[in-house]
C-alpha cells in the first residue's frame, strides 16, 4: 500500500493533474439551464452541481458513497505550551472517534457519510521542529501513503479533516512558508490558547522558519508539517489521480495543500473548501489557494467537521440537480 | 379556521409575543459546554441548538417534524412589467410544486420535510397597488389566517417561502415604508429582470408609496403586500404564539414581517434567516431586522429554497447536540 515510496513518486504525482471532464460540465450546465427556475437563480447549487458533474465524469453526479476521513498525529513542539489542551488529548479524542461520541461522528452520521479514523504513530510524536524537520524522509512518504490509502476508486465524494493537539501551529508554520507573510499573519487561537499562547506560538513559529528555508514542496511538509498534514496532502493527491472530488475542512486540512501550490497550481481544482473556519488564518489562505468557502458558521473545531456539514449543503445541490423538472416537462413558461 | 376573524386579532398578536424558556436555554448552553470540544467550538451550529432549546422548551430539541409551507399568489401590478416572467408562471408553478417537479420539492425531500402548497386565490389577483390598495380588509384577513392555518401545534420546526410573479416589486416596498429609504434601496433583479424593468419596478414602488402612507402594521400589509406574504405573516404569528420556531427564505419572506416590526420590535426572536439571497435588499433587510442570515450561498428563488437548504445545517446542528459525548462520558481531559 505504499502508494508514495520515494520522494519521486510524490513529485510526479504534483505534475500529473487530471482535468474535469469538459463535455458532463457542459451536459450538467444545460441541464441546469434547463430546469424550472431562473437561470443560475440557485447560486452556489448550481455550481456544485457542475462541479461534481466534471469529476465524476456524468450529467447526473451522486455523492451515495461518501466518506469523511479523519488522520490523528501528534507534535513534538507541544512542549512549548502552544495549544490550550494537553497534548493526550489526541489520543483520547481517537478513542472518543472509535467510540462514536465526538462531533464528526454526529456530523457524518447526519451527513449518510461512513467515517474513517486514522491514528498515526500517536505514540511517536513528530520531532519539535524548532530543532530537527518534523519527520524523516521515511516517516513523511509513510504518512502521505496512509493519506492516499483511504481513497477507495469508487468512492464519489471524499471528505479531509484532522485531529492533532497544537497542528494549528504547524499549520500557520507551513503557510508562512509557502505563502510568505509574518508568522502574525497565519497565527490564530487555535481552539482557544489566550494572548500568551499566541506569543509562544509566534515564537515557536519564528524558531522553526529560521531552521527550514527550504522550499521544494516535500521538504516543506517534512520538515514543518505533522503525519496527519501530510496525510491529507497524500489524499488529496491520490483522490485528484482518481478524479475523485474532495470536501476539506478548516485551516489545518486546508494547510496541508499549501506547501504543494507552487509546484502544482491546478491543485484546488476538484476540492470544495467546506468551510471558513474562525481561525484568522484560514479566510487568508482560501484566498491563496483560490477557494471560495461554501459556509462560515465561526466553526473552529477541525476533525472534518465543518466539511461535515457542508456535505448537507452538497447533497441539497445534486437533490435539486437530479430530482427537479425541467421546464419542457412541467409545462412552465420560461422567461420572457 | 379563521385564527385572525379581525384586525383587532391581527394587532393582539403583535402585542402578545412569548418568549422563549430560560430554563432551557440554560439547560442546553450548559450540555453544548459539557460536549467533548473547546467550548464554542462549534460556532453557529451551538448557537441554533440553544435557540431551539428555548422555543422548543427542552433541553435537546428536535426536528423530527418539520414542515416547509409555501404560499402562492398574484398581483395586480405586474401589469407594468416588474417581471422577467409572465404571471401565469405563478399558476403553473404551483402545479409543478403539486407535481414535485420543483427545487423546494427536492430540496424539502432532501431536507427531511413534508411539503404544503397553498395558492391562495390565483384566479383573482390582488388589486393594482399603484390605483389603490392590494387587498381589501377581508382579503388580508383571509390570507392571514391561511397562513396562520398551516402552522399545527406538534410542528417543531416550520420553514416558510413564496412564489408569486412580481412580488419582490411588493416586498421593496414593504421595506421601504416600513423602514424608510427610497425604492431605489430595495429593489434588485428579483428573477432576473433588466435595466429597464427595474427602472419600472422603481416607478411602480414610487406610485405606490405616495398613495398609500398609512403607518399601521395591517395597513401597510393590505395596501402594500399580496396574499401570500400576508400569509407568511399570519404564519408566522400564530408560530410564534405557538412557541414554533420558524425558518425563514429569502427577501420576500422577510419583508412580509417588515410591516410588524415597529409594532413588534421582538418578531424576529423565534426566526432563523436561513440564508441572505443575492437580492440586494435582503442583506439590508435582514440587518433592520436583527437576523443573521445562516448560509449565503448566491440563492434568489424563493419557493423556501434557501431556507429548505438551512435546514440541512439545522439538523446537523442538532445532531451534535444531541449525539456527542461529554468529556466526562469519553474520558477526555478538558482545556488546561
Amino acid at each position: 500500500m505504499n502508494i508514495f515510496p520515494t520522494v519521486a513518486a510524490f513529485e510526479h504525482a504534483l505534475t500529473a493533474m487530471p482535468a474535469p471532464c469538459a463535455d458532463s460540465i457542459a451536459a450538467a450546465t444545460a441541464r441546469q439551464n434547463s430546469l424550472t427556475k431562473p437561470a443560475g437563480s440557485l447560486g452556489r447549487l448550481e455550481e456544485i452541481a457542475i462541479f461534481l458533474a466534471g469529476w465524476q465524469r456524468t450529467e447526473r453526479p451522486k455523492a451515495d458513497h461518501a466518506r469523511a476521513a479523519i488522520f490523528a498525529g501528534n507534535h513534538g513542539f507541544t512542549v512549548h505550551g502552544v495549544s490550550a489542551f494537553p497534548a493526550a488529548v489526541t489520543v483520547e479524542m481517537v478513542r472518543n472517534f472509535q467510540a462514536g461520541g465526538a462531533a464528526i461522528n454526529a456530523l457524518a452520521r447526519a451527513a449518510g457519510m461512513e467515517l474513517t479514523v486514522v491514528a498515526l504513530d500517536l505514540d511517536r510524536p513528530t520531532a519539535d521542529f524548532t530543532t530537527a524537520p518534523a519527520m524523516t524522509e521515511a516517516e513523511c512518504l509513510a504518512a502521505l501513503s496512509a493519506g492516499a490509502a483511504v481513497v477507495d476508486p469508487d468512492l464519489n465524494l471524499l471528505v479531509l479533516g484532522e485531529m492533532g493537539i497544537g497542528n494549528s501551529t504547524a499549520a500557520a508554520a507551513l503557510c508562512a512558508r509557502s505563502f510568505g507573510g509574518s508568522p502574525e499573519d497565519w497565527v490564530g487561537p487555535g481552539t482557544g490558547v489566550d494572548a500568551a499562547g499566541i506569543v509562544r506560538k509566534i515564537a515557536v513559529i519564528e524558531q522553526a522558519l529560521a531552521l527550514h528555508s527550504d522550499m521544494a514542496p516535500f521538504e516543506i511538509l517534512r520538515r514543518l508539517g505533522g503525519r496527519e498534514i501530510a496525510a491529507i496532502a497524500g489524499a488529496v493527491l491520490q483522490a485528484r489521480k482518481l478524479g475523485i472530488a474532495v470536501v476539506l475542512d478548516g485551516f489545518i486540512s486546508c494547510a496541508a495543500i499549501a506547501p504543494l501550490a507552487a509546484a502544482a497550481p491546478t491543485i484546488a481544482d476538484h476540492i470544495i473548501a467546506g468551510h471558513c473556519s474562525a481561525e484568522p488564518g484560514h479566510r487568508r489562505l482560501l484566498d491563496r489557494l483560490g477557494l471560495k468557502p461554501l459556509l462560515a458558521l465561526d466553526m473552529r473545531l477541525g476533525e472534518g467537521s465543518g466539511a461535515a456539514v457542508a456535505v448537507a449543503v452538497i447533497r441539497a445541490a445534486l437533490a435539486a440537480h437530479d430530482g427537479m423538472a425541467t421546464f419542457a416537462e412541467a409545462g412552465v413558461s420560461n422567461a420572457g
